[in-house]
């Protein structure tokens, strides 16, 4: 939700870091291996990594947020924040492959130190639900009061179910470290593991127990130094990444490094080994929105308590969560079930079940199916295009170019395509000719011709591409210019 | 299925009438209002009036088969029986608008009266499932006999559960009218309404009562003798209607009264009141399928008792209907539900709610939703097509034209066109220009310019068409010429 008022003052030395990487696998359909949850709008107006984007600008300013994810989620991203990509430009950390958050962290880390030698680093998750952005900002302030005297600092979030599904961090009460009204912060007694459901139960009976949130504050270098101790090995290879160049972008030998690094989470790796850890228990309600079950606790309910999106025709169905898109998904007398409705795929299973979800993207991913890796729609730098049909020897897709945008000075050796503007006006190169198509007029492009199409207009650009051939992969391309500069992906 | 031996030998005089008017609301979405039941494979590789048609053979030569119908079906019928359409070319008896079973059954008999005052007319619904095809001849041999002697011949079914959603028939035993082998016929004593649960459950164990299965078997003479006592105001319609011309095609004036016709079911109207009606307890498996949860009376069933098809990927379900088409269906641990999917809409329900369906269907008609009325895939004489989008001022569909097949020459006033062939050769009309195009060529129809696609070819022809305009209804057509005299609808 966009803020009313003005931000507060920005936190001096402050970097907040947004964690990215996700894979998307426990919101499937909607999520998929590239387009994971930070990229939907599970709740509200805007995307959940926008959402947290705002919420960092409460302490930082644009400059000062570093963004951590792949290169295959950077182009979305990358579309998604483009409210700021003048600030963000720079920001981008690319892992060459996901190792978990120990390595991710190392490597924020080691950018931050960089720039800043008195760095302090707010780590976010892209894909949580905060409520009362002002609570948070509090919570950061102390945090960084803390960070500053070298402590690896956590936020603590009061349990109000016996949830299995998080770890826990009990603090302890005799060692406050800091306080700021009704805040304060405390060492840390000890980490705890996911729980089973009598271990939870008794812990939220106790009071004493706190979910990890994954929300972290630390400085640069304390993190760094803890690093080093608990996981010489991690440290040994950041050290010898950074030798060899930028760590925004690791390349050719560094990523050969980065891809043998022990795939450790800061939790087990550090959090739990150190004796720098505090946590401030947090007063804010919060969601790591970690299955679609969770949905309810973040979303509006209705009478039923369903909660509904998208063209659903339901007949009594009560507390069950209906998802749809465009498509009608009709639902009679449902209790206690999640329905997501994509336009490609469809889940249908009780809440109970939901965390199952996962198995079903393994089974897809063993069988090549398309439907765990991406939607129909996808997300390019210039716009998007959807893949209306598939079959053998052709293709058809709806492509949108933004106002400006243009895609790359290409040319396929395996197929022709045939463009009919149905929105817009379409700046086509072909060949030696360049010429415009207005909404009706089309043209086609044979194969082993560079190419081009751009929209110089005001107004978004819609084309149907209908492609023929023997081969359709979107790697069937050559590239010869590219804005976005990219070599290998359209 | 397709039968492995010859058929017996016709019984003389004897006309099957299959019934094939349904509406198609109680298997929504995979039924439409205009695509019923009987035009889907619901079980087996052929659909419910194609196996409907080959049982027919058993007992009539195909010129002796009619069909009943509604001019908006007639289209796809008449495609699905195609390899019989010379034999039954004259043999569709269309009704201008459905008014219950009564009056398309006075149309049928005066029909078959007109071709053969002995006629016996075996009266089957287009979407019943009948195992053992031998079984159902032995009874309708018998029931010509009854027939012969002037009465109203019903199959009667044995009971195997206390089903509230069927009529009851209970036989005077007394009373034994004819007998061959082990099967006999018996004077009816009472028609029962459908009965609630206690009765029901009463009607199973006491072994006297049997289900209505809606086929009959009866004179044409008799019948509308029956009529004309029982529905006096019925015959004297019907009377005015056959003066007026052909009762295949009811049109004009005499479709006029027909549409005034008491709306009235053969059950109520005539077999209740009748002191000729007879029954046959038959000893095959019979199922109307009447809704989702009745399939798995007749499809085959996995371990867990799941009645699985297309595209599903389940997770430990059990006793459940999940049918899928190309898209992924994903379900995790359901129990006694009914998932049905198609590309624009998907249905999930308990088995206990699936009666309900019709009110989901009320529901998108009341909201003039599309998903009611038609799949996305239309059959037509010709071929079929798909709408791929739809969109603000363009649509995009995949075209198919049957080798030989051709759409009538025709003209748009609101929208010009686009083809691009993408399988097998078109044989192209734009205004005064004539010309093929081969895979992966395409071409321009302008608005107001007489155009017709067709094919020429050995292999169907696959086009995708994609059309601009401010006006996109099927209705902007002007037709010159049609091959299937059609003057309204493409």
């Amino acid at each position: 939700m966009k803020p009313r008022t003005s931000n507060p003052e920005p936190i001096p030395h402050l970097y907040t870091v947004i964690m990215a990487g996700g894979s998307g696998t426990r919101f499937w359909p909607l999520s998929r291996h590239l387009y994971p949850k930070q990229l939907l709008k599970i709740m509200g107006e805007e995307t959940m990594i926008q959402q947290t984007m705002r919420r960092a600008l409460r302490c930082t300013p644009p400059g000062r947020v570093l963004i951590s994810t792949t290169p295959a989620q950077a182009d979305s991203i990358r579309v998604q924040l483009g409210e700021w990509k003048d600030s963000l430009k720079d920001n981008y950390i690319l892992e060459p492959e996901a190792r978990n958050t120990a390595p991710a962290i190392a490597l924020a880390a080691t950018e931050a130190l960089q720039r800043d030698p008195d760095a302090v680093m707010l780590m976010v998750p892209a894909d949580h639900v905060i409520h009362k952005d002002g609570r948070f900002d509090a919570a950061v302030r102390l945090g960084t009061v803390l960070a500053g005297k070298g402590y690896l600092v956590t936020f603590g979030v009061p349990p109000s179910r016996p949830e299995t599904g998080y770890g826990y961090i009990q603090p302890n009460r005799q060692r406050k470290l800091a306080g700021q009204g009704k805040l304060a912060g405390y060492a840390v007694k000890r980490f705890v593991e996911k729980p089973d459901e009598a271990t939870a139960a008794r812990y939220l009976k106790d009071g004493h127990y706190y979910w990890n949130s994954g929300i972290f504050i630390w400085r640069a270098a304390t993190v760094l130094e803890e690093i080093a101790r608990h996981q010489p090995g991690l440290a040994k290879g950041m050290k010898a990444i950074a030798s060899r160049g930028p760590v925004r972008t690791v390349q050719g030998k560094a990523a050969d490094i980065y891809r043998t690094l022990t795939p450790i989470s800061i939790d087990n790796g550090v959090m739990e080994r150190s004796s720098r850890a505090a946590m401030i228990p947090v007063d804010f309600r919060w969601s790591d929105v970690g299955n679609w079950s969770s949905l309810e606790e973040v979303s509006p309910r209705d009478k039923a308590g369903n909660v509904v999106s998208g063209n659903v025709i339901d007949i009594g169905s009560r507390n069950s969560i209906l998802y749809a898109d465009r498509r009608v998904v009709a639902t009679i007398g449902l209790e206690d079930m999640v329905v997501v409705d994509t336009p490609d795929a469809t889940l249908i299973c009780p809440k109970t079940k939901s965390q199952d979800v996962k198995k079903i993207v393994g089974i897809l991913k063993q069988q090549g199916a398309p439907e765990h890796l991406e939607h129909r729609t996808v997300v390019r730098p210039w716009g998007s295009y959807t893949v209306l049909e598939e079959g053998p020897g052709y293709k058809v897709k709806r492509v949108t170019v933004n106002p400006g945008g243009r895609l790359s000075l290409q040319l396929h050796h395996q197929r022709s395509e045939h463009w009919v503007v149905i929105a817009g006006t379409a700046r086509v190169t072909c060949g030696a000719r360049r010429f415009d198509l207005q909404v009706g007029e089309s043209t086609g492009i044979p194969r082993e011709t560079k190419h081009r199409l751009e929209n110089q207009g005001k107004i978004p650009l819609h084309i149907i591409e209908v492609q023929d051939g023997p081969y359709l992969g979107e790697d069937d391309i050559v590239r010869y210019q590219d804005d976005y500069g990219r070599g290998e992906r359209r």
